[in-house]
């Protein structure tokens, strides 16, 4: 590990030259506010030296220079919603914020791209896009607080992933300050390359270690007008399960794929004071379906009916808001019944979907916690919930590291991995230092100390270097 | 540059313990089979001093090994289609075949996927997967001749990159041998991930520089049943590449969009002994869409019909056979043309085809060769073509390199690349030296260098490390 120094005066006046006094602050408040993301356990937590909010690539570059000189960590930031610790400073010094740059700079109709700034919100650059008659298809749970930058550093999922890719596949290129702060231009706006290496998705999905994103040329694809929601309710979780290979071999390309377990349903019901079809022992498939003309869908619509059908739905229905609010509710439905709880982030391949639900569930049940599962299950995506209920802190905690072993363990045995779409951050660094093959973690060493021989950015997160 | 070590008897001894005497070659007439691969030109032509043929990914690494503990360089070989040098052993040494590990190992319908050694036949895979009812969707134009492992280094292209995507999106994971002999499974089976670097596509496309891909796990898709081609012809340029973006923005996912200028329509109309409509002064966009139901294919045909005919279309009609055979016959055109030609690779963004196209055949004008173009217009990718008729040598080469200069700084302005699908290899190394991003180059070479600290895999291509 490298032996950080602490930020002295020294470093702060340097700081507060690159990116102007007003910008560094050290005050305990400020530094309290940054010693987490969203991650409540105060075990994660750390306090940074100092955090630093510059407002051009050429400022976030003059800090990483000023950190290598000093040998002060730097942990960029987003917006913070990181669910894996992934903002979290680990070793201190340097919590550095993208907040400032927040610009959408170009909006290309014609050639359909949009250029933004790493801190543009993801909300906005959906709606920017969508008021041009234009998609940007990159849609994480969190579009509404989260950050472009941050989505591209953890290739983030979400809802549409299953037709269009995770935000890695929505990025034509990115502008990155290396670790030793130097400016590249990542990637390019063609369909279609083979000059160089691919180091856009290198970088993308690296989690902040191997470079700052600052700004990013985004793909848009056209809107399709249409659109279709069906809710699929199968009283059999198998069957359930297996319409998704189905969706996928009859060509039907869904938006979105999305499984709630009777755990979710009951308890999201419950929150959202709405009774569905099979609220005692559904599982629920929601389908959503979009094209570009009427009679596309309507061709569309029936060959789900027949598909769901033949898979053993008991209903088939269109999903109306009713639905949505109820899948919405998800997360409240569940605090509801427990204050504590965690949601984890496996991924399967699709064909392995029903296996690992199926023995996961089983597995839970040598627990006292709860377990219900929801899932992107369109991309193999399962989140499972565990709920703290009555147990102890001791017994909780315990449980809960030994039911992650069986899983991480298991999910590796289907060929699938820790994380879908949170991230390892700092909270996995530990499970994937375990599970990872062992020849692609040194590779993954080897860059990550190529390009950042200090070990400056974002240490603690992802690998130890 | 490393100083590499000759191929000396121990170095033989060693490799012939590896893979089988049988296997080890240095008579002088395989060496002098394996100086080059596609290219003609006698000065990009390099002996190598022994050509070695492993069996399995554990002779493949153990080659390494030893080739890492002698200093000899190696260069990696599938079917040797290269037409950038990609195969040529610039630095001598071992030249390493792939074609005995050529099994498709595993055909798995439910999961959509195939397992294939690297020396499996491209089109050995299309066949297997089609036979099943399902696609390989990577179509390099030489899929009868070349193997998968060479079109993943190159991240070849093809007719069908418009709608699919490259090679590189075709491939799950990847097994690779690295640099120093080690052996990884990069990537894996899922349709979301967020677990450590994206290796899989660093290595993608590194053109045998980062590691030798031994083995793929490729994605197959359900197969459309349902396909039309159409050829538009237009009388001017511009419109001809003008349907290109309204393609696209219409949300008709187009197979693929292949573009003809009069040139070619007469050189292979010729060769073919076949007219068309607008022999004299048409330019040819072909364009192929495939559904998965009749009346989608019906309603698509129709908006393609309007789309043509609002982008100018002097006629519009369904490209039977003699199309198609017109198409095959471009490069056999040229030729009968000139004996001696070339045909460039440039891709530039899909809203710059139409000024690139009409800016280089323009510049074109001021030399002596006669200039063609031939694009996979859906994606940006441009494939001039020069003859040199009857130009002296000294003269053909002077002007061509200076016309080349000319192509790469425009298509640098543009935001486009060197190769869309050929790759860079010996042929265009310096020219990616002189025009590649300093800081992008900066990294691919502290890449290189970390993961091949001997430069002992495929030196000579792509960056001089």
């Amino acid at each position: 590990m490298t032996n950080y120094k602490p930020v002295t005066e020294e470093v702060l006046e340097e700081l507060r030259k690159a990116v102007g006094a007003e910008h560094v602050k050290n005050d305990a408040e400020t530094l309290e506010r940054y010693k987490t993301d969203e991650e409540p356990d105060a075990h994660y937590h750390h306090l940074p030296e100092v955090v630093v909010a510059p407002g051009s690539t050429e400022e976030v570059a003059a800090v990483m220079k000023i950190a290598n000189k000093y040998l002060v960590p730097v942990t960029p930031r987003s917006a913070g919603t990181s669910v894996s610790c992934g903002a979290i400073p680990v070793f201190g010094g340097i919590v550095l914020l993208m907040e400032r740059m927040n610009k959408i700079i170009k909006l290309d109709t014609d050639a359909m791209y949009m250029e933004v700034e790493a801190g543009a919100l993801t909300s906005d650059i959906q709606a920017k896009a969508n008021e041009a008659g234009l998609l940007y298809a990159g849609d994480p749970c969190s579009a509404d607080s989260c950050m472009i930058g941050g989505n591209i550093a953890t290739n983030a999922g979400g809802n549409k992933a299953v037709r269009y890719g995770t935000t890695r596949h929505q990025v034509y290129s990115i502008e990155v300050v290396t670790p030793t702060g130097e400016i590249a231009e990542l990637g390019n706006r063609l369909k279609k390359c083979s000059t160089g290496y691919c180091l856009d998705q290198l970088v993308m999905g690296s989690e902040g270690t191997l470079g700052i994103i600052t700004k990013a040329t985004l793909k848009l694809l056209p809107l399709a007008p249409y659109r279709l929601d069906i809710l699929a309710v199968f009283t059999e979780v198998q069957k359930a399960v297996d319409l998704v290979p189905a969706l996928v071999k009859a060509g039907l390309n869904p938006t979105s794929v999305e499984f709630m377990d009777n755990g979710f349903v009951r308890a999201a019901s419950d929150y959202a004071e709405q009774r569905l079809p099979h609220y005692e022992d559904g599982s629920y498939v929601i389908v959503t379906v979009e094209t570009f003309n009427e009679d596309e869908l309507d061709m569309k619509m029936e060959q789900l009916d027949e598909i769901c059908t033949a898979c053993g739905a008991t209903d088939v229905v269109e999903a109306d808001e009713r639905v949505w609010k109820v899948r919405r509710s998800c997360l409240e439905g569940s605090k509801a019944l427990s204050k504590v709880s965690t949601s984890d982030d496996l991924v399967v391949p699709i064909d392995k979907i029903a296996v690992c639900l199926n023995h996961l569930m089983e597995v839970s049940k040598q627990f006292d916690f709860e377990c219900m599962c929801l899932a992107h299950a369109g991309d193999g995506n399962l989140h499972f919930n565990c709920l703290k209920m009555d147990m102890t802190d001791e017994e909780w905690e315990k449980q809960l590291a030994e039911f992650h072993k069986i899983c991480y363990a298991y999910v590796y045995s289907l060929g699938g991995r820790l994380s879908g779409e949170h991230g390892i951050g700092a909270k996995k660094i530990d499970a994937l230092a375990a599970y990872c093959d062992p020849v692609e973690m040194s590779i993954m060493k080897t860059i990550k100390r190529a390009m950042d021989p200090n070990n400056i950015l974002n240490p603690g997160k992802l690998i130890r270097a």
